[in-house]
């Protein structure tokens, strides 16, 4: 597709520019960039009326609609996002490792920029905004295909990205829209390999599953979170109830948000009618085994679906396990690699789930919820990453790089 | 496939067995291993020598004969491999990062095996024992899927090493071989997404790109070179011609050979008569642009397609630049990310090339055939990366991990 090598050129071209800028004009760069998305406010609220308008008329749903929509304040708030990675320290230049050799090589191994980032999601406009920030902060040049339902909108906030850094002579081609909404072009876009060094993709499981199976480009995925409490018999059953809540409760659509629990048998009919009491309350529907049924009457059966299932939603599939051993099986059967914990008083069986669970996090007594960029402490997130290459967990700055060797010598040869 | 279904599900009740060995348990398995290669040497000949028949009856060339041919020195240095990594500290379990968090989490980013690793290759027998050794020294299960024409050779390897584990009351599923050597079965190997955490294809750049173009499972690519020197105007030019011809003639058909020159110009007329005599007594064809056919009258004509081989081979590709700047954008453009070098005196010219010139191994005044994981310290390769992700350059057992986040907290949960 001519299209996608054009922008894969420029892309590639801008790329060797964005790489020798220092911290401090990247920095200007996304000053700019947030001052123009404030300033221009009004030309975004207005492509994104004409998204919006579109959507409703097609009949997107209520929860959608809401994250399509822009108001002053998240037009604001995507500009605050780019203010906050002005704050980061730049990762890229450091000096990982250095080795000396006997034949008196000197090896530097060294951070840099991975290249090409391309960017496929759905239609949440502010990704536009955070994605661009996040890579120009680490020297990669990023090309961004979102969902159709917001092309206006991203247009408009890509536009105003592209003329501030203009106006501040730095290469606008640091961020590029797929502006033609063609399935067949966002398939060849997940082959542009010879152009675009990463891609990630943001949204939902299908959205993931079609970019892992067509993509030549190596991929991090990114976001699907089967996410599991396991209730000890040694847990503090009294702290128990309000981290499993928050867990699952706390803000319901979130991939580090808990969907499963499995609480030991031992401590079932005394911790069971509470917990399903307080679960009740918050409106989650529980899906259990016999056991839990026994115990939580108005709870309905679970099948072997609910448990490798992320609802997403006011529901909660939950097991009865004779074992610590019995529970990190089940999770490393169902679980999707992203956020698992114990609630447990019992050191042993906390360091046995600790290492046994095959997950980017696992906690002991605390909620999944704080798999999270902000709340690791990295400043920001491109994404959580289910994969074990290159990236686990939350993806922060250092995430979106690579690294080189730089090695210098006085004439070695190779015996 | 039910039988890929099979594997895959031993390989992965094998990993959690794995993880959890000690250092000592792994070293034990590995000497166990050494030990039977060699004590069942005739075993591993007398199968090598079945695949050696028919190849050559098939009419196989005798550079691939001559890899594809064990003999009682090789299946000892394949053992003395497998004691080599014996020696080399185990990564697994290092504490990567700690952070404690404001709100009283504790976080400790910690390495651990990538669970389960796919290795596809050619026809060359001691990648078996090699790949099995450092996946095994990493806590990781290995499937291994090797050239059919060396499939008798690689099934004894892989049932001596198995029945050694097993001796040692290890889970021999540690390393298991697909003997189906249908294209098919590769093909849904490389889709086995369920059981496989990484996929590394070993071999020529047809199989790297079929596997990259096939593959669900993560890839990394590695082992393509088609690696530059560029003689700067400020070169030493009496170095020079060694370290060039130790690039390109020290071994012929390696992924770290010198296969395209790019000289400065200025110096063009002092230097590139004596090189291409010291080629010519070396045997290598040279292919150049008009100023090079010029100074090195044998020399033939470069086409763009030139430019872009990796020749293994008696040949190389030069061409004239008029600056360094000229040089870092045909390297960048003609590369694959590999090993290029500069040989300058001039250290703004040589930071130039360092930071400019995008390769996994950017060297100054030295061999690319450096580009190794012994030569780097590492002890030990699976291969060397091309590509971005996770590693690049040489891949030593670290590179063959990841980490997850350890996160033990005292009832926290998010406000």
């Amino acid at each position: 597709m001519e299209y996608l090598e054009q922008l894969g050129q420029k892309a590639s071209a801008a790329k060797y520019e964005l790489q020798k800028l220092t911290e401090e004009d990247k920095n200007r760069g996304l000053a700019a960039a947030a001052d123009a998305l404030v300033r221009q406010t009004e030309r975004i609220l207005a492509a994104n009326r004409e998204d919006y308008q579109t959507a409703q008329a097609g009949g997107m749903s209520a929860a959608l609609l809401d994250r399509l929509q822009l108001t002053p304040e998240r037009v604001a708030a995507m500009a605050e996002g780019l203010k906050q990675i002005i704050a980061l320290p730049d990762p890229v230049g450091e000096v990982m490792e250095h080795f000396d050799r006997p034949n008196g090589l000197h090896i530097d191994k060294v951070r840099v920029p991975m290249g090409v980032i391309g960017i496929i999601y759905e239609a949440r406009p502010n990704v536009t905004a955070d994605a661009f920030g996040l890579c120009f902060k680490t020297g990669n040049a990023v090309i961004l295909k979102g969902g159709r339902d917001a092309a206006h909108s991203n247009e408009a906030i890509t536009q105003i990205i592209r003329e501030s850094l203009l106006a501040e002579q730095i290469n606008p081609d640091a961020v590029q829209l797929i502006t033609d909404n063609d399935r067949a072009v966002t398939t060849a876009f997940m082959q542009l390999k010879q152009y675009v060094d990463l891609l990630i993709p943001r949204g939902g499981a299908g959205l993931i599953r079609a970019v892992v199976e067509n993509s030549t480009i190596p991929v991090i995925e990114t976001g699907t979170g089967n996410c599991h409490i396991y209730v000890d018999e040694d847990a503090d059953l009294d702290r128990a109830i309000p981290i499993i809540l928050n867990a699952k409760t706390q803000r319901i659509g979130v991939c580090n948000a808990c969907e499963s629990l499995l609480v030991h048998e031992r401590i079932a009919a005394r911790f069971l009618p509470a917990l399903g009491e307080a679960l009740r309350e918050k409106h989650v529907q529980v899906r259990g085994d016999e056991t839990v049924r026994r115990m939580i009457p108005d709870a309905v059966a679970a099948t072997e679906e609910d448990y490798g299932t992320e609802y997403l939603d006011y529901i909660v599939s939950m097991k009865t396990v004779g074992s610590v051993e019995e529970a990190i099986a089940h999770i490393n059967r169902y679980n999707t690699k992203h956020s698992d914990a114990i609630l447990t008083q019992n050191a042993e069986h906390a360091e046995q789930f600790l290492q046994g669970v095959d997950s980017a996090c696992v906690y002991v007594n605390a909620s999944t919820r704080f798999t999270d960029g902000f709340e690791f402490g990295f400043g920001a997130e491109i994404g959580i990453s289910t994969q074990k290459l290159h990236a686990r967990g939350p993806m922060g700055l250092r995430e979106l790089t690579t690294y080189k060797y730089l090695i210098r010598g006085d004439g070695q040869i190779r015996a």
